[in-house]
């Protein structure tokens, strides 16, 4: 590469001739390259790192000769600290930048606009890297892309792991200059989402229900969607006449939502649940839906978020709620081994005109062991059903435009599954549908998602008793570490900060630890924390109210943790009043708690004290909760408090289970203002079964929104009033 | 100073001969230092930063040969970071050190113990500034300073700014070798201690209730405290047979308490109130209490914060009860200019037994204005009162024992005030009282605290609309200054962070701001904010629940803010549901907040909502909160929402102030949680005056702790419950 030096920038001369390529060094020398740009020039980035760079890429190219904003080289020009991008004007190309380090000031990391009104056509961004590039905040909503304009294209991206609120991409169609835009979005790689435990975590949004009967006919192909677990709509389409095909969705909870808008159709898309919870397919609202020679398969999904829903809507609906369906075309699907086909979904007083004039047909219904995954909410005569087949299913719930057969399946070339049997060949989808290559998606330059962090995965580190031995080890350990502790007393002088996965484990009964600050264990941002075999007493705790055993960190915390407590006694939390095991703040997270085979005696406060989003904003603290074969004694706040407000329908959970432990003298402490043994607000899914619950306050489910799944049974009660379900209202 | 370089450590030969004074450069220099210290060793730390230090520094001196730990040069070491010192051992000296940014990883940052049962004794910390050596988050406990052992002084110290909960300094009794102490903590400068707005912000406590019934014998003498506001209690004696003399508390809330243990004198001290609210004097309780020559002058506080308050005790008293007042001798004291005398305070069903054979003689109690200011909760029949004076008082409580004539007050050498009239030469306290000179405490090397920063003492900045215009001048604006706008049009793309007092000011009407993110301004450690003749709209705001237009920073907060709003209008904070015009994180804490001819209007959420501390551990999210001329119209929240829960009584605060204003359709929202158009829930001080209240939810005031004052009259109501004032129960 040639480059001259020209005052502050440097020029080098460009195969196109006239137009020029500029390498710029510093953000003064970015700002007057732009103010000078010609068709065909191309402005390049230098490696390296540019902190807080608010970048406004303006200017106007042709078809022929576009505008180029680039690194110097892909994938070594990172933009971080407080940064942007914002792109207005024509035939505009950025490309082969990363966002990471940092997080945008204002609500949006890339926009297709300088402000309002003043958007980029044709124009495109590609093979650029958003990475975390989160708000601190949790719950401090932005974007990382806002598309708006028209003819613009977002392709072979790569955005990974947006933790704060907000959809990660949306289409907007505000401005009359945004709408039937014509975008197209395609090849992105959209990795893994973590659970967001609140509204705002869709990943691609198209319109909003303000412009819900408006088309935008944007074109969403061959898009990698792995493990977009942010909320129950892994794309929220919100407007009429896209299309969705070719993608792949991998293991991502939640369902490609037709939520408004007419005439989309869904296409050549897999789903590949694995079988992970509530992984689900694609939700049909609306009039002329087309949705055809898709592939589900291991969805376990269920409701709104099954493999396959088509819903009931609201007469006359408002613009924020249900359009009936009508005139939905839904053919050559093949679901297997999935958990749920759901027709008249939500029928209830307000939604209650059922689909109409629409075909259902074709489509291949799987499962193994032949149970019946179809369930019918209303009346379905509105649906043409017919050709469909399913395997062989007990009792089926339509009967009609259905073959109920011995189906055997065969892998094909695609390694997709098809009927052996000739006479089913027409029947699900095609075998000439292909699935997307992950290597086709982003770019090569910078690697997609692995599994997550694990615990008892690293080095295991012996240590022998003493003062702070545990808090010096636990500096030193690295992620998936298991710290074993010899028999013998351990005290803390010191909180143990835990960023990674670490693992703590005795043999049972060996060990005992003892703690002088206000929390044993602080949790931080990264950390997960497992407890095996160890004694945990709290009298030596400072004599203040509100200790802990273990807490979060006390900000906002965008990783989402794991607590995992296993053989293990906790005891004597109660120097003072409202002395929790785990204590938790607002917006931090937990994907899961595990209690097994442990005893809990003599605390203050709650066990488990997961309620504080006490805005009612629809946020909680934890996805699952599990506590199996455990003791509780004498505990005066709760065994566990979960609080989930408020009244939107965007979350799967939060989860409680409680099996084949015991409690005794729990909930009866004059503090505990959950005024139970286990409080249960807004929980979508408890299990309570083979307890012994004595001497306790009762166990309280308040149910809020959605259809919360309560399950209670072999449960013996003594001295200790039946449990409390009841609903709290809500809409 | 010669230095010879030995190996690691430099050697300095000290006049002493065999004695060594090492100068050590590192911490492993010094810990082999610390290793090898001889009677008469002086360990000198170098000059600069040693930062994440936990000084460990043992050692047997003799009293002739005390080992000294101490600054290359006093004022030039600071120890920063994750720090703390501990010391153990005999006759030890530490000097010239600097506490400075950081915090004690412990619980402590100089303790007088390695551990457990291993103290110093006859060892001395002199001349050692801890200056905001605070933990982050707000409400972690920790304490500054903790004297164990016996025969040990700390004189000469400076310890300013502890905005964390804890005690700044305690003497620990806990065990054996640190009872009867004999103590000395004298000429220490106690700088101002900010308002913690929770239990636990004593500066010196002496005992635990768990041995309130021990003899500590410390003596506390010639200490300076200086704006000490942490809580009720400014000194916390809760041990037998100490004496404080020659003591200065100069504005400071709350008063020197005789809690726990009998036998203390308290003599010689002066409390200068300047009429500061809730500055307070002496509170007596147990046995055998001598309280003599004291002077007190402007102190406001009421209740148990009175200039002189005796309690009534409980007949056998558990340990952390109220013993009875028995053998008091209270004379000679001067009370002037201040507002509470309470006698028998706290009589009520457990606390029955009143002051017996005790002595209330020469005490002097001057008001200008005639008015009585001693209240008589009980029977004082078991106190002799004589020779006591005040000045014309109208209606005085007690006769006998007192004179009750015209006065006139002359300023003597010491510039106190004392009876012009010879007849009243014994009367008050006497005239060789002397007042403590401040410069002979603390060191001379590191400045006192001068006044807190303010509002509108810096630069004006002038500004012309446009977008992010006010962002960029916040950012280099200096504390004090005033961002001047002029007409037009703001709107903002960025959330404004305040981290120092700043004023935005436009001439009324003149400046209309709008703002793109979920909030316009962010309060952060360190700010405060005053906006005047602003107008601003939440109409561009995002379409998600939960914006604000002001919030405090997300995190706990050390410092205390203020927020004033005059002359504006604050309108259409609607995008969403649950939109307030301040919201507050946990663990922050406003000084005080003035809402003052200002208009309110069309708002989703709350106007102040400070009830984030929901965990009832007494914690409280603002001090003083006042709102006068305003109007409040179509807010779907509570105008003030103010949440104090707990059963403790260690604040004065909050307070709550509502005037001249009218409330009109407020508090109706399906979402208002506190169904109140102002809920005051453990707010010690409500006054409710001249306002128009229609279309709305109650008032609703609910008493929790404390004795607490609502005031409410002159309010008229229009389709509008009447207040609902109630108990709430608590202990």
């Amino acid at each position: 590469m040639i480059r001259i030096a020209l005052a502050a920038l440097t020029f080098v001369l460009s195969h196109a001739g006239l137009a020029e390529t500029l390498l710029v060094g510093s953000q003064d020398e970015f700002e007057d390259a732009v103010d000078n740009l010609k068709p065909g020039d191309t402005i390049m980035l230098a490696n390296g790192a540019w902190r807080d760079f608010e970048i406004l890429f303006t200017g106007f190219g042709t078809a022929e000769q576009p505008i180029t904003l680039t690194a110097e080289t892909r994938g070594e020009v990172f933009i971080t600290g407080q940064s942007n991008l914002r792109m207005a004007g024509k035939y505009l190309v950025v490309s082969g930048l990363i966002f990471r380090d940092g997080h945008t000031p204002t609500n949006t990391v890339i926009s297709f606009r300088r402000t309002r009104g003043d958007p980029a056509y044709h124009s495109r961004v590609t093979e650029t890297v958003i990475d975390r590039f989160n708000n601190p905040e949790r719950h401090e909503t932005d974007f990382w892309v806002m598309m708006y304009g028209r003819h613009n294209r977002f392709d072979h991206n790569h955005l990974v792991g947006k933790s704060n609120a907000g959809v990660t991409m949306a289409v907007r169609l505000d401005g009359e200059e945004s709408r039937e835009n014509h975008h197209r979005i395609d090849h992105n790689y959209f990795g893994p989402r973590p659970i967001l435990g609140a509204n705002g975590g869709e990943t691609l949004r198209i319109g909003t229900s303000h412009h819900s009967r408006t088309d935008s006919f944007t074109v969403v192909e061959n898009n990698y969607f792995d493990r977009c677990n942010g909320e129950l709509e892994v794309i929220s389409n919100k407007s009429g006449g896209n299309t969705f095909r070719g993608n792949l969705f991998f293991e991502s909870r939640g369902t490609l939502t037709l939520r408004h808008g007419n005439g989309t159709v869904v296409e050549n898309n897999v789903f590949l649940g694995n079988r992970a919870d509530h992984t689900g397919g694609i939700r049909v609202i609306n009039a002329d839906q087309v949705v055809r020679n898709n592939y589900m398969h291991g969805l376990t999904g269920h409701r709104f978020g099954g493999a396959l829903v088509v819903m009931n809507g609201v007469p006359n609906s408002p613009l924020n709620r249900y359009d009936p369906v009508v005139n939905a075309v839904i053919e050559n699907n093949s679901i297997i081994d999935s958990d749920h086909v759901e027709l008249g979904a939500g029928s209830d007083e307000e939604r209650s005109a059922t689909p109409t004039d629409s075909v259902f047909g074709s489509n291949l219904i799987f499962n193994e062991d032949g149970r019946n995954i179809v369930a019918v909410h209303d009346d379905v005569g509105g649906i043409e059903f017919r050709g469909n087949a399913t395997n062989n299913v007990d009792e089926p719930a339509l009967t009609e435009g259905f073959v109920n057969a011995s189906l055997e399946l065969v892998a094909a070339d695609n390694r997709l599954l098809y009927p052996a049997d000739g006479q089913f060949a027409d029947v699900g989808a095609s075998r000439e549908l292909k699935v997307l290559d992950p290597e086709s998606t982003g770019v090569s330059w910078y690697p997609k998602a692995g599994s997550g962090m694990r615990f008892d995965t690293g080095e295991t580190i012996f240590i022998g008793a003493g003062e702070d031995a545990i808090f010096d080890a636990a500096a030193g350990a690295g992620a998936g570490d298991v710290i074993m502790l010899a028999p013998g007393g351990y005290l803390l002088t010191k909180t143990i900060v835990v960023d990674r996965p670490l693992t703590i484990r005795a043999a049972p009964g060996t060990a005992s630890i003892e703690f002088e600050r206000t929390a044993l264990f602080e949790i931080a941002d990264g950390g997960s924390l497992k407890l095996s075999g160890l004694t945990i007493s709290g009298r030596a705790a400072p004599d203040v109210a509100g200790n802990s055993a273990i807490r979060t960190h006390r900000y906002s915390m965008l990783g989402n943790y794991a607590l995992v407590v296993e053989d293990s006694t906790i005891q004597d939390l109660n120097t003072n009043h409202s002395f929790n095991f785990l204590s938790v703040a607002r917006h931090t997270f937990a994907d899961r708690i595990e209690i097994a085979n442990s005893v809990f005696r003599n605390i203050t406060g709650h066990v488990l004290s997961l309620a504080q989003e006490t805005d009612d904003l629809g946020l909680y603290n934890g996805e699952y909760v599990s506590m199996v074969g455990s003791t509780f004694q004498n505990i005066e706040g709760a065994v566990a408090d979960i609080y989930r407000g408020g009244t939107d329908e965007s979350t799967f959970g939060p989860h409680f289970e409680l099996r084949a432990s015991s409690l005794d003298s729990v909930g009866k402490g004059s503090r505990n203002k959950s005024a139970a043994s286990i409080r249960l607000l807004g929980v979508q899914a408890t299990d309570i079964f083979d307890n012994v619950v004595a001497d306790s306050r009762p166990v309280r489910v308040i149910h809020t929104v959605g259809d919360p799944v309560t399950r209670l049974g072999d449960n013996r009660l003594e001295r200790t009033p039946e449990p409390i379900v009841r609903e709290f209202g809500g809409q």
